[in-house]
C-alpha cells in the first residue's frame, strides 16, 4: 500500500424525505444562494422542498447553470452573490450544479485579478471558499462529496479540472426517491460515470492494498447489478439508493487511499467534451475500452484480476479473458445506454488530430498511473476507438 | 437500504515517516498534553519521533492509561490538563488511550458538577471538548477514526461507552511500522476485535445494502487472509499496513451506513471485563460464536450470506453451512490466539449469574439488531460458551 492523507468532512444525510433536514444544516441567519440547472427542479417538486426547509432564510435563486458548468455563466453567479452579500450557497442538482458551485464558492472571495486562475493552477492558488452545501438530484459524479470541479470555458474550448480541501460541501442531501423522473439518458450515463471513476482508481497496478481493491470490486459488481433495474423499473426505491451511494463511494476519497490512479481516460474524454459537446459519461464509455486494450500489458495483472473477480472469468488464456473482460464492461455501457465508439456520435478519424492538440496544449503529455500516456498513445487509443 | 446521516471529519494521516507530519497538524502555539499508556512508546521510538515532530511546542506528559481506561485514571488527566491551561490533547498509543483521551477532552471542559455524568448520559450531554489528534500505534479498536469511547469505572465495576460528533480526532497518524514490535497477544486480540467489529454491522438481517455488505465482506476476508501473517512475519509492512487499515475500515461508520446494528455481543463482553478483567477481544471471541450459534434463526439469511462469501460455503444443508462458518470463525480466532471459551479463562457457569445482574443494572436488558436480546438469552449464550 502506498502512503497516503484521507480527509472528507462532507455530512451526508442520506433517504427518503431528508431535504427536510435542510432546516438543521443550513445556518439559520444564512443569505443563501440557490444555484440549479435547467429547471427540472420546478417540476418534480425538489425546488418547493427546498424552500420549504429553507423556511424564512433569505434566498435569491440562480438558475441556469450547464452540464459541463462554464466559467461564462458561473461568472454570472458570482456576481450575483456578491451583489446580495451571499454568505451560504446551496446547489440542487446533479455534478454539473455541484461542480458550478465550488467555483463560485472559491471565485468570490477569490483575491486575483480573474478566477480562471483557479483552473489554470488546479486550484492551489484558493486560500477562502464560501461555504455551501448540496442536494443531489442525479447520481454520478460524486461531486456531493469531495473537494473537485471541472469547468469549461466555452470561449477556449478548455475543459479544465480544480481541487482545494476548502471545496467539501458542509454537506450533502441524497434522496434517492427524487432520481426517479430522471430522463434514462441521464441514468445510463450516471452509471457509466461511477463506474469508470471506480476503474480509474481501481485499473491500474497492484500495491498490495486489498481493501481498497475489494472495495473498487464491490461497487463495480453492484453497478453492473443495479444499473439495468434502474433503468427497468425506474421507480423502485433500493435500486436508486443503492446507485446513488454506488456514485458517491466511488469519488469520495475511500476508494483511492494508498493505490496509484490513472484518470488518462478522463482526461482525454474532456477534450472530446470540450470540442464537440459529448455528455461526460459517452466520452468515458468511448476512450475506455480502448484504453485498457492499448494499454493491456502495463495493466495485466489488474485486468485479469478484473476478469476473475467482478466478470467471474477464470479459464483459458490470460488474453481472452482479458479481451472478453473489457468486452463485457463495453456491452455494459451499451446496455445502459451509452454508445462506445466515436462513429456513433458522428465522429471518425479525421477528428482525432484536433484532440491530440488540445491535449498537448493542455499539457496532458504523459498521463496515467505511471505518466507513460503520450500524445501517441492517446492517438492510438482514439484511433482503436472509431 | 435504511435512512442515514454519515460524518467523519478525522484526516488519516498514513504510512511510514508520517508521525514527522505531526508539525503540519498540531497548531504552532498549542499547549499540548501528550498522553499515552504504560511507556512502550518510550521504548520502540515512538514517545521520541512525537517530541521531535512537536518541536518548540509547549508539552506536558500524561503516562499511565491503562487498558480498559478508568475513569479513575482519567481524572487525573483531566486535572492536568486543567491546572495546565493545556488547549490541544494528543493520545499516542492504542484503543485505550485513544478512547481515554476522548473522555478527557469532553471532561476538561464539561460544565455538569461530575464528568462521570457524560458516560451516564452516553456523551449527550457534551457541549464542547478540547482538540485533539492521535498517533496510532495499535490497530484494533478503531478509535482513530470515530466518535466513540469506552471507560470503566473501578470502583463501580461498570464499562460504558460514550459518543459524541464532537469527539473525533482532528487527524490520526497511523504508521503500520510502529506495530512491528507489539506482543503477540495485542497482534491477536487486535484482528479479532477488527473482526468483530464489522460482524457486529454485517451480521444482522439483510437490508438490500450490497454495498455495504460487500465492504464488510472485504474487510472479513482481508483480516482471515492478513491476520496470521502479521503473527507469523511480525516485520512484514505490508502485512501490517493492511491489517491497520482494516482495523479503522471496519469501525469509522462507512460500513454501518444505512444497515441495522447488532452489538449485543459487545455489550455482554464489557460486563465480563469489567468483572473478570479480560481483555476487550478476549470477550468477544467468546460470545461471538454463542451469540450466533443461539440466534441462528433470526440472522439466517445474512449467516448464509457470510457462509457462501466470506468462507466459500456453498454446498450441503443451511444448518450444517450455518455451522461450518461459525466454526470457522471460531479457528480463526484462536488462531490469532485468541481462546474462545470461558473455561478457558478460568470462568464456569457459575459466574454467569453474576454477569446476567450486571447486564440488568445497566439496562442492557434489549439487546441486538431488533431488541430480542433479552437477560434470557444472554444467558444461554453465556451458557453455550461455557
Amino acid at each position: 500500500m502506498l502512503n497516503f492523507d484521507f480527509y472528507n468532512p462532507t455530512q451526508i444525510l442520506f433517504g427518503q424525505g431528508k431535504i427536510a433536514d435542510l432546516d438543521k444544516v443550513v445556518p439559520k441567519e444564512a443569505k443563501v444562494l440557490v444555484l440549479y440547472g435547467g429547471g427540472s427542479i420546478k417540476k418534480n417538486g425538489v425546488f418547493d422542498e427546498v424552500m420549504q426547509a429553507l423556511g424564512q432564510r433569505s434566498v435569491t435563486e440562480f438558475a441556469g447553470i450547464e452540464p459541463n458548468p462554464s466559467y461564462e455563466t458561473l461568472m454570472k453567479a458570482v456576481a450575483v452573490a456578491r451583489e446580495h452579500g451571499i454568505d451560504f450557497l446551496l446547489a440542487v442538482g446533479g455534478g454539473s450544479v455541484i461542480d458550478g458551485t465550488k467555483f463560485v464558492a472559491a471565485a468570490a472571495l477569490f483575491e486575483g485579478e480573474d478566477p480562471w486562475a483557479i483552473l489554470e493552477k488546479r486550484g492551489n492558488n484558493i486560500t477562502r471558499a464560501l461555504p455551501f452545501g448540496s442536494v443531489l438530484t442525479l447520481p454520478a459524479t460524486g461531486s456531493e462529496m469531495n473537494a473537485g470541479a471541472v469547468v469549461t470555458r466555452l470561449s477556449l474550448h478548455a475543459k479544465l479540472a480544480f481541487s482545494n480541501r476548502l471545496c467539501f460541501p458542509q454537506f450533502s442531501v441524497l434522496d434517492p426517491s427524487k432520481t426517479f423522473s430522471l430522463p434514462v439518458r441521464q441514468v445510463g450515463n450516471g452509471a457509466v460515470d461511477a463506474f469508470v471513476h471506480v476503474m480509474e482508481q481501481y485499473l491500474t497496478y497492484p500495491v498490495n492494498a486489498p481493501v481498497q481493491d475489494r472495495f473498487a470490486e464491490g461497487l463495480l459488481q453492484t453497478l453492473i447489478e443495479e444499473g439495468p433495474k434502474a433503468l427497468a423499473n425506474p421507480e423502485d426505491y433500493e435500486v436508486r439508493a443503492n446507485l446513488m451511494w454506488c456514485a458517491t463511494m466511488a469519488l469520495n476519497g475511500v476508494i483511492s487511499t494508498g493505490v496509484p490512479q490513472d484518470w488518462a481516460t478522463h482526461m482525454i474524454g474532456h477534450e472530446l467534451t470540450a470540442l464537440h459537446g459529448l455528455d461526460h459519461a459517452q466520452t468515458l464509455a468511448i476512450v475506455l475500452p480502448a484504453m485498457l486494450r492499448i494499454r493491456k500489458d502495463a495493466k495485466r495483472a489488474k485486468l485479469l484480476q478484473f476478469a476473475d473477480r467482478v466478470w467471474g472469468l477464470r479459464e483459458g488464456e490470460e488474453d481472452a479473458r482479458i479481451e472478453q473482460a473489457i468486452s463485457r464492461m463495453q456491452a455494459y455501457f451499451e446496455q445502459m445506454g451509452v454508445k462506445t465508439r466515436l462513429r456513433d456520435y458522428g465522429l471518425s478519424a479525421a477528428d482525432i488530430p484536433a484532440i491530440i492538440s488540445a491535449l498537448e496544449s493542455h499539457r496532458m503529455i504523459a498521463l496515467g498511473e505511471r505518466r507513460e500516456v503520450t500524445p501517441d498513445i492517446s492517438r492510438q487509443v482514439l484511433e482503436l476507438s472509431v
